[in-house]
């Protein structure tokens, strides 16, 4: 076990608790694997202090924490059991809850305590001063124990309201005890971050003791929150990857961390590391099994990508006119996205992004502005549709789409006998899909037929089947996602028709898009593209 | 037209710009369509201003501004018409882009103008005096039109820190030439809520102007940014429905009118619309055709969700102990994790709203609520289709489905000759869709054929031809609106679909949804609804 108290610069912490707080997430159910897992990748993205849970309260903390010790080789966080104050009435030393943090075998060891007179009376049942007592005797046996030891007041800013005495008196029992952090909770997320400044100044002015900040974000506002307590002179945050947490969420690690070293010139983070902060944002998601939000600030995949012509020309001349800080920084990357108010200036920009460099050929960047703007018009959108601008793109510059197969036709049959709801399976229906596509490739005429869930399923493995043969490249291309869109909503089941398809090979993955009266037509315009792309970038060639 | 000037309470402006700046969301092209239904729930909402997009530069939006004339009856909210200063070295009362503001016919107009000295150079490529002469006269014109002015003062605080003294000039200008509001936009959105406090403070002290506050999330913090500029003095917040904007997106309308009037106690809505918050900004997101944000502040359906164990019991005790405010004063519910989907309150709540009084009838809301969960499972949802809810009730309340027609089968063909894009109408290709249904009404088997432009429409047509005959009352059925969601966004083209219908007779129009594992089955029961319940609304009462 290492002492605590000797972490490299101490100054300031990064207060990871995606472990525990953010679990509580509806949706969010971690294996021991995955915890450990995260917590790997929350200490390469260098915060102090990793909470892993717990332990003694729910068994798979316990188990996280003896195969933490067995197999977490941390190189700059500390790990950290969380736990209650002993129960009222008893003694710490003989408290098997405080017992079971000792045993984790955690440095250091966050201890929530109440701080609300009402809950002291509602929830705990017992008398103020007991409370107090509590908190003194569970820090003093802790510290006793050579743990480093945090308190979290839960509700402080409620309770401060409600009796600010109160509130205060229990900062100052666990700061004299020897707590080296005293939390202040928002635990029910209803603060603001003019009232978090005001108290947190007036609770380390009355105190003394070192004061850390834990926010909830029902207001919209934990980030603020956080950064209004670092203002008033808080040097300990309490985050979670992606503002995981119950209800709406706990305050948002990276765009805390991002604040405090971008904004604040603060190194919180030992050097390097911020850049890593959009990959391991996107890595965490994945842990977690939750698509990452594409509009997280800093991260997401939105966080820098322009969209209007008016800005597009502008940051031609200069990048910093639309973005508040260089993507680079954070790991991320500037996006152009080409839609109908795009200019030539978008073009050139998504055309080095995509590694054409247009600068040279104003006559092709006109082409495809033109081109852009005729398919925009029948309802195309390339903006989330890189594979099929770049396929534009090629057709522009070689005059013509060339072409790995050639369709002759393509039809498709759905059926459905009464008795049974199609597709679901229930009563005794029958149901079903089945395409043909009849195609040339390299010379020879294929006919081929699926069957599928529905009719752009079938016409998916229909095509895959008559092309494999000649291009076993696509075994291992997949649809990852399919999106639906019907524009021009007045016009009933007659409208156009938008379908947006995201593949996967074993190159990365790639989107297309097709419009058209219907979506089997739609579909089969973005299957199209999607395997064209998909085979060119297998290093193949279309020759035809 | 009417005077913007005489708006009942001017004192503070909710001024929305979902339409405009929240339409740069990537992901987001709405139709004009769209963009009616949008204002239509904002000024439901009761938001003070509604900017509708940029007449002129767009033909879309001169479209939505004339069709808003003719088409709109706003009860609260004033349209407003988004353009720019003059071009430099012109004049006002020559400018085409501000004569088509005028034309719009928008009793407000805000103008965006440069306020950092860079810009003006680099991007507008004139003098600082010129750029401050384009404010002046920009405004003095349009005022002479008898239009109420704001003035956005475009990456204000960059160019306040570059600036200070020319950033100042600009926000003068504007407010002596008659300018109502100056709004200071943070474009770049890199600003943190201490900052704008500071700047707004010394702009209102050194400028008597009126301020507003236009914020952009990318540091996350776009609604503390927001109040932040309130509690310096502004009175004018500009914001989008759910956040959407550029990038991250903007300051979100719900949190900062939550805000507003929950935590500043300032009625900033007419009275009982916050309580529609929640169910508006649902709606919003279906027009836009993008999930509802599950964590989003006071109007997520997490947002008061609480997972079992510590809280749940407290929660018993005193729900405020773990809710910063009573869900329902937003339209929003808290929900136990444990007892997933609604409860029995909100069906007899929602019973209560369709007409049915379910309070006495303990054991069929009991049936509906499992039946509710059991749809849901499959991928459901009801907030959106009223009509199919109603059936389901009805469905419950009789013991079983009562049908004006029974299913014997249906069939969809969907084909497509090579040479043209199928349904585009491009080339020499011929596309078909045909759709036959088999089906008993009244005792009589009826066979029908239809064709459309694709499987869904053909399908559509073939069981008008059908029960036409039988049902004359379908004549005036009318299918308005369409939308497919993709479910479980993992498993390409095989995924579940769910299809929502929207339809009108002569007696209103009404939502209906399907699910099933493909989109022509799924479109089959919500057309199955849709023309069951418009019988029932013509009064018909089926009896199969």
């Amino acid at each position: 076990m290492t002492d605590g108290t000797s972490h490299p610069d101490d100054s300031f912490h990064v207060f990871d608790t995606t472990l525990r707080d953010g679990a509580q997430r509806e949706g969010i159910n971690l294996t021991v694997a995955d915890k450990l897992t995260i917590a790997r990748h929350l200490d390469e993205f260098g915060v102090g202090f990793i909470e892993g849970g717990w332990p003694g309260a729910n068994p798979r903390d316990t188990e996280f924490f003896a195969r933490a010790a067995a197999e977490l080789k941390l190189s700059n966080a500390q790990l950290v059991a969380f736990g209650a104050t002993r129960r009222a009435g008893g003694s710490a030393a003989a408290d098997p809850q405080l017992a079971a943090l000792v045993a984790s075998g955690a440095p250091v060891i966050t201890l929530v305590a109440k701080s609300h007179d009402r809950h002291v009376e509602l929830a705990l049942r017992t008398t103020l001063e007991e409370n107090l007592e509590m908190v003194r005797d569970s820090v003093s046996h802790l510290r006793a124990q050579g743990r480093r030891v945090f308190v979290d007041c839960e509700h402080f800013f409620d309770g401060y309201r409600a009796n600010r005495e109160y509130a205060l008196a229990v900062v100052g029992a666990a700061h004299r005890a020897g707590a080296d952090v005293v939390v202040l909770c928002d635990t029910n997320g209803g603060m603001l971050p003019s009232g978090v400044h005001e108290i947190v100044a007036d609770v380390i002015a009355a105190t003394g003791a070192r004061i850390g900040i834990h926010a909830q974000d029902d207001t919209g506002c934990a980030v603020a929150n956080t950064l209004a307590a670092v203002d008033a002179g808080a040097t300990h945050v309490q985050c979670t990857a992606n503002g995981y947490g119950e209800r709406v969420g706990n305050a948002n690690l990276f765009p805390v961390v991002g604040a405090l070293e971008l904004k604040y010139d603060r190194r919180v983070l030992p050097a390097g590391r911020l850049a890593e902060m959009t990959r391991i944002s996107h890595a965490i998601a994945e842990v977690v099994n939750l698509t990452p939000s594409t509009h997280q600030p800093y991260v997401g995949v939105s966080a820098f990508a322009h969209k209007a012509g008016l800005h597009a020309s502008a940051i031609k001349v200069d990048p910093d006119l639309y973005q508040h800080i260089d993507p680079e920084r954070v790991g991320n990357t500037m996006r152009m996205l080409v839609s109908d108010m795009a200019g030539r200036a978008s073009i050139e920009l998504k055309g080095k992004e995509l590694g054409y460099d247009l600068s040279a050929d104003r006559d092709l960047v006109g082409r495809v502005v033109a081109r852009v703007k005729e398919q925009e018009n029948l309802g195309y959108t390339y903006e989330a549709a890189d594979a099929s601008f770049e396929l534009l793109l090629r057709d522009e510059a070689q005059g013509r789409r060339k072409r790995f197969f050639t369709l002759e036709s393509w039809r498709t049959i759905s059926e459905q006998q009464a008795g049974g709801q199609p597709g679901l399976a229930a009563g005794g229906g029958t149901a079903a899909n089945e395409a043909t596509v009849k195609l040339w490739a390299k010379g020879e005429r294929i006919i081929a037929t699926g069957e599928g869930n529905g009719p752009v399923d079938a016409l998916d493995r229909a095509l895959r089947t008559a092309l494999e043969k000649i291009y076993p490249q696509l075994a291992k291309l997949e649809l990852v996602d399919y999106k639906v869109r019907i524009l021009e909503g007045q016009h009933g089941t007659g409208s156009k028709t938008r379908v947006l398809i995201e593949s996967a090979g074993g190159n990365g993955s790639w989107s297309t898009v097709g419009v058209a009266d219907n979506v089997v037509a739609a579909s089969w315009l973005a299957l199209e593209d999607a395997y064209t792309y998909g085979l060119i970038k297998s290093g193949l060639e279309p020759q035809e």
